[in-house]
């Protein structure tokens, strides 16, 4: 059974921000807790955001969320929230700070602990109650903003997925000018996220047309205009067209993602190195397309012709050599990921929710080969 | 501010009917309200889903709808739904019962009268409590099982639109089979709605892109299949393309719709001859493609290419070959419209909902050339 369920209300445009005293009206949220990180107040779009609401001294914030969310992260937020008797949050950050946010919905109003809620299966255990989001993107790429899962890491060291529909942002106000003058590596490294959300999501064998086409058009968005937001971090044409690519990865990624999405979320589970997720994604992509290239039809057909390459053109080879124009890291090896995390990554991965979408089936095997692929990169010229 | 609102939760596969008593009971839906046609009926399609319900015996039917909704089969319906103290709606049927359950939906939960609750600017009435649809399309084309819209004609004559999110049907159950030995005549009209839904969102000024790439793909889609779906009725590939771009054209339509639509909204309100809207749009068409053709940027290209067509090809030309190949009428002379109905259907148009979204200005006299052309369609070889 195709099951397609299409997703929030998303305000897009340059400037959206203002609109967010409005938003909390409309929703009946009349004391948010402000959740972000230290990156965002340090660049001065907390304060910016803040200035908005009626009262910005008295607002709650909670601003320690960890470059990947942790259950003690999501249990210090929900002190916050009760503590300041919170009735709403708006998430303001990238990817860690809405999925933390989700956290904090769902905590706030639901019976621990946080693992009874943990994957795909416990969706039903998540209720309406759950606390309501706004979110307000600050990089282009996680798709957060505009999905219904959250990726957590708990204590026991797993990082799992928390899935449901009332965790979903109940608006997400995306405004592109937030991301004008990302730094390069940020820029391309959620830039790469967008891209291999659409990828992986094209690629996926569910039928899910709608979110095909979206997948599509957004990737063919995001290798279009991703190094120029690099090379030009104020261009805002190129900040509004990967920020649209972003969100259409997360319209889209309902169809399932793959192998580089169950390699990655072990990874990003590794507390030293801590990894940034887009650019691990960036880093497995090319071992994952040369692995699916015989399991996809004739999609690498169409993503050549909507990506602009030669009807010959090496798909992974693209993307590698995208990756290195954008200065992004060649392998995981160069990002300091221990060769020995390997059993446990593929553990991991094996257990993923991505990995029954890869369009290739993935046993243990190929996903240690992948993993070693990845980690040495043998094929950069 | 571009807004881009996804919309419901659909189950699309051959033998989804039989989600139905599961969908009910999810929903909290004891005793619903069948809102279908003599079609239907006559077909057997109401008593095989009927069977499927617990007490098929005690369920109230409402089978009086008529080829064009109007204010009275609402209001009757909506009488049979108190009569029988109904809690929730099951809309059986191509565009027309979706609309009324529509009707329904509001009528039964709001206070009168209907035209207090018509146009874009009255969505803000229409609250959550309006009655909960399920949808059962049963034709490939309106749309409206995805749609928050309803297109009622009123006692006054004028034929209006009902918009909220409310109106959407909490779950769209689309089985392509039930579409299986559809009339050629129907089949055409209706996979002509459709891939006019599609050709005219995409070609919409509004800023869309998820829409627009749904539109695209679901015009490719209809382009593609429509004729074998007309000539060979038990195809049930070619029906369950049809049904997707079905309902691809209506996920994408809250981009907004052209001057096919404004036309056709008016023609669907005169009540002789009572016209089938999806056939009316199909004749409409190719003169709407001329009149737009500078006004399109690329568009054109990309429809070429997506059509298979080629780059030299006259869209508008290619849209009235395939609707003689069709069997569908030539003009709207031919279908019986008077030409002395130009005052008021052009009058209709210039108030359209969809009027403001056609890519090139709409005026009085575009209007009635556009009537005149598509009347005496002059270019037919």
């Amino acid at each position: 059974m195709t099951t397609i369920h299409y997703l929030t209300h998303i305000e897009f445009e340059a400037g959206a921000v203002a609109l967010l005293p409005g938003t909390l009206a409309a929703l009946g949220i009349h004391r948010p807790l402000l959740v972000t990180d230290a990156g965002i107040v340090h660049a001065g779009i907390l304060a910016r955001i803040r200035a908005l609401l009626p009262s910005p001294d008295g607002v709650a914030v909670f601003a320690e969320t960890p470059p990947n969310p942790t259950e003690e992260a999501v249990e210090a937020a929900t002190a916050c929230y009760r503590a300041h008797c919170c009735d709403g949050l708006v998430a303001i950050g990238g990817g860690s700070p809405i999925d933390l946010a989700k956290g904090v919905a769902l905590m706030a109003t639901h019976e621990g602990p946080l693992a009874h809620y943990a994957g795909m299966a416990a969706m039903p255990l998540i209720g309406a109650h759950a606390a309501p989001i706004v979110a307000v993107p600050t990089t282009a790429g996680t798709g957060s903003e505009v999905g219904r899962g959250a990726l957590i890491r708990l204590r026991d060291g797993r990082k799992l997925v928390f899935v449901s529909p009332h965790l979903l942002p109940r608006r997400a106000l995306c405004d592109p000018d937030l991301t004008l003058g990302m730094p390069a590596a940020l820029t391309a490294g959620t830039g790469m996220d967008a891209l291999t959300h659409c990828i992986e999501t094209f690629l996926s064998p569910r039928i899910n047309p709608p979110a095909e086409a979206i997948a599509l058009d957004g990737a063919a968005r995001a290798w279009r205009w991703i190094a120029r937001a690099v090379a030009h971090p104020d261009d805002r044409q190129a900040r509004w067209e990967m920020m649209m690519a972003g969100i259409q990865g997360g319209l889209a990624f309902q169809k399932g993602l793959g192998a580089v999405h169950a390699l990655a979320h072990p990874l990003g589970a590794l507390t030293a190195p801590s990894l940034h997720h887009g650019t691990v994604n960036a880093v497995l992509l090319p071992a994952v397309l040369r692995f699916n290239a015989a399991h996809v039809g004739d999609k690498y057909v169409r993503l050549r012709a909507a990506f602009g390459l030669g009807v010959d053109a090496d798909l992974a080879e693209a993307v590698r050599a995208l990756n290195q124009r954008l200065g992004l890291p060649a392998s995981l090896r160069a990002m300091g990921v221990p060769a020995d995390a390997l059993e446990q990554v593929v553990g991991g991965a094996l257990a993923d929710h991505s990995t029954p979408t890869n369009p290739r089936p993935l046993t243990r095997e190929d996903l240690a080969a992948l993993f070693m692929e990845a980690f040495n990169e043998p094929y950069r010229s």
